[in-house]
């Protein structure tokens, strides 16, 4: 339960608030390389943070973007022309390129210097992964480029999704962070996903239904135990990591499966981007896995046409099967893992009302993930380092293990938990 | 015409407003028990006084109706599973039995005494008249339960609809109250309406079109007399109840005909429910009148399918028929006497502004009803009685009657305006 | 680049704000004379600065413009019957006539004196042009009617259209008073329009894309200039007329071309019509042009069916091809110029924020329109004279001109720039 005060804290992110402050000091996954898919083609809205952008791929290939709407008079380069290494509004002809620079401005008389003092709002970007991520805090605090495992893969290694959830990015972060819930609303889901399939840790899963959560700090978030009984002397533990601001990494299935990973990224207060990533750290994905992520299956979901928005939303009840249901084929009767979570955390409501919760021992990550991003607001200005900014606090891994149960977790696993690459991970 | 003030207290009923609070004394009709049609089926949201809840039928048949908003993180239980005599949520599998306990926590330890702190609001149900009536105010105030004539009728004599209307309740309501606009909004439907056929009333109500209105305040609300000259002594009277806080009894034509009724329940202060009920208290409904009220003709109506949303509404204005407007087929070209209302009363904006009006005599029962819930208010701490609440306030009947101009319409209908279980209506 | 406050002063126009007081000064093109096209035919809903209102023919063909909600109980009059010189609330059967009088009031008692204490709200009316005209104001302040050049001719010299723009009309209008884009956004499209075919300025125009500005005020608004160089001694000068407060007249392509206009009339503060007007004030239009016309070429729209909505509309991102634009088939990849302009000026947002604005030297028109209306908002009680309402501010044309460069446009072209009846129009 917090405060309504702390609820306004952690939800709000747009241009001066404190969490907004906080994120954009921080790489941000922007948008799918493939939505500007090579030089001069057209422009494509995104919003992050609350705030309204246009990016563009320019005649050279460099990436753009920029505040949506034209210095000028407001009009939105949305409409704009690409061409020629900037992208010209379509109302007067103002052209900008990729740092926001007016390098042309064909309405005012010839030799007029007006156009050397317009600046358009203009974010540094970098293609990483499929994934164009962008900077928007101040210059010179700029952190190192994104090191998380799958980030730094070969293409063949990786598959990227992302959908949009009609909610606030908090209560879907939320979800990737406690692993209570997937006992319930995924639970005949698990032999279902096919990064699953044919593992040990399966067994222990089943037979013990009611795990006791561990969570300790990391340098860049939280690691999160849920130790199950393996047998008499020794504890199966699944071990998510959460790292700051909205990563979690999913604890594996056995190394012959891909892992999964999340990015969970305002898009404004009541929206966000629920970013869906598998891969292989030491092998490529096969053809049958990539047939069935692009699919919609496991993590994944399936569109509308033409959007990044699910089939099945609030305005379908998500095409909830009670038959289904009742069958006890799905337990709560959506289809698909990352929907199960999207029904239930835009049922919430866009900004959940936390000051009406009762959370119980099952959700200390949750408490614990809230008082850190709580914390990390305070040490902004008084500290160097922002926990999950350094490439060390993002080459982490997530694992399933088997440990003696006088081992504490986060010493047991300590080696499979850092992402080193080139090896193999640990996972039963 | 009333100030603003009036207009805020009279419309708004959510929590904690003195309206709300006042309705909050009364059975209130929640949905249809086809609804829940039978145990463990799907739970359904319902809305009512501004306040989202969840109605579920349990393993053993009990009616629960919880707030839609688990306790814990306040995921929706529509996405719940209705089983083995509780409603479990879908993200955690908190368990609620229909009295809103917290009968599992599977999320928690074992031996945890945490569920046992948990109470989700829940409101107590009744089924009765295919309608689950619940009560939403302090237990210790609640009434005896409803006996309303149609309550208490065997299921075959009665005939009950629902439909969802797009305005505050008290417009739709005063439409219920006020006779006069049936010589105009309906005037060329009254003898279609098979509640009318081959009555000889219907020869008064066509040669004398200003009839003259008298009011009196009822034990549970208000009696409404409009009175037609039927020869030279004697008056053809239709008197309509009103019963506290949102019943009205049409004035039946013919004691061969069915009567029929309304209430107006407010779902939040922008839309309430215009329930039509339709029964004869000495007789079961014959087939071809359980067809034509099936059809949505009479007080029915024809709906969008798989809604309770009448088919013409206000995005298609009403589809509105000028044709057989200016044709006289209808005198507003709308079809149906409840759509023909409701356009109407939609029209007016979803609050109607009542400092705008200009009222006539003929408003007179719009004024009184209006008053009487405002003295309802001041009198609710002060007075045992709730007009409207007890049971001898809600076994009245509307009636049609010719009497001598001579006697006051109270004293010489007083005999035909009391539902004698078992008894014959009077009406001409 | 304006402050909020003065933002705020030149795009509110409801009842009470200071523009809106403005404007009702003068007549305003309410609604097309086809949408009430005999009498007694439907009435039909219209709203202008924020009110909404109801308009009629009655059945000796004089219109009426009424307060849309019935002064009883404030039902919309849109479901009443246009009957024998009145139209009648479907609710109570009250009547009113064109000039608001109650002249029926059944639901009260014969004799009663009620009605003639009730007076709708009522505009005078005017059809001229094809358009129905009101007149908002206080009633001794009436100007005389309108008599711009298309409004007093022949009605086979002119073709009429509206369209709904979701904007605010300030945003739309400067777009008619911005000579600057269409050198852009409508470059490649000058050709296209009939209005254009076959004249000697287009080679100008071409030669020269970056005009000089300049602007005078006149009378009734402003005459703004765009000189290009014609040859060494002389300019070729297109110039605008903006007559207060919310026509312009585009500037001809030679005589033998209609010639074209614009009003910019708020429906209220986040939603305008945009009238667009052909005229030839020497002859009749030709089938051909007519034919054109009426296919929503040139200035005028296609539209989704049955509606003034256009076809492409910022639903679905105004049907940009992006095909088209790449290969300069269109500048902005939008069809037709007036949805060129629309889609950027919606883009913009519903009241566009000025204080965000960058504006250079060919904005020039635009800084002194605002001007001039803040002025104007100033001078409304110290003076007789209201800009643009007197018709020989009414009187004017646009023109395009070679003048030698030694000539001020506005004396060089000073008959040219006069509405004098059956005169023929200066252009090359």
């Amino acid at each position: 339960m917090l405060t309504q005060e702390q609820n306004e804290l952690l939800t709000r992110t747009g241009p001066g608030t404190p969490m907004g402050g906080l994120f954009r000091r921080y790489w941000i996954p922007a948008l799918l390389a493939e939505e500007i898919p090579e030089p001069d083609c057209p422009p494509v809205r995104v919003k992050l943070l609350g705030e309204q952008l246009i990016a563009f791929r320019d005649s050279q290939g460099r990436i753009g973007l920029l505040d949506e709407f034209c210095s000028h008079r407001t009009a939105s380069l949305f409409f704009g022309r690409n061409e020629e290494c900037g992208l010209r509004c379509a109302y007067h002809g103002w052209k900008y390129d990729v740092e926001g620079n007016c390098v042309d401005m064909p309405s005012e008389p010839e030799g007029s210097n007006f156009k050397n003092r317009i600046k358009q709002t203009a974010y540094p970007c970098v293609e990483r992964a499929g994934i164009i991520w962008t900077y928007m805090g101040p210059a010179d605090k700029r952190p190192e480029l994104p090191e998380l495992e799958w980030a730094l893969l070969e293409d063949d290694q990786r598959f990227v999704s992302k959908r949009w959830q009609e909610s606030n990015y908090l209560q879907a972060m939320e979800g990737g962070i406690d692993s209570s819930h997937v006992s319930f609303a995924h639970r005949f889901n698990i032999d279902d996903d096919p990064m699953h399939a044919g593992t040990e840790g399966l067994k222990y899963l089943k037979a013990d239904t009611r795990p006791k959560f561990e969570v300790a700090e990391s340098d860049g978030g939280l690691v999160i135990g849920a130790r199950r009984v393996a047998d008499e002397e020794n504890y199966y533990w699944r071990i998510t990591q959460w790292i700051m601001p909205w990563y979690t990494i999913i604890p594996p299935f056995g190394t012959h499966n891909p892992l999964g990973g999340h990015a969970w990224v305002p898009i404004d207060d009541e929206n966000c981007w629920a970013w869906s990533i598998n891969y292989h750290p030491s092998r490529p994905l096969r053809e049958d896995e990539l047939a069935a992520m692009r699919a919609g299956d496991g993590i994944h979901v399936k569109y509308l046409p033409g959007t990044y928005r699910p089939l099945a939303n609030k305005d379908n009840d998500f095409l909830i099967d009670r038959q289904a249901q009742k069958e006890k084929r799905s337990f709560s009767g959506v289809e698909g893992i990352s929907m199960q979570d999207a029904s239930l955390q835009e049922s919430m409501g866009t900004i959940c009302d936390r000051t009406k919760e009762r959370l119980g021992t099952s959700d200390a990550a949750i408490i614990l993930a809230r008082r850190r991003l709580l914390a990390a607001l305070e040490e902004l200005d008084s500290t160097d380092v922002l926990p999950g900014a350094e490439p060390e606090h993002q080459r982490v891994r997530s694992t399933s293990i088997i440990l003696p149960s006088t081992v504490p977790f986060q010493e047991g696993a300590k080696e499979a938990l850092i992402a080193e690459p080139g090896t193999d991970f640990v996972s039963i």
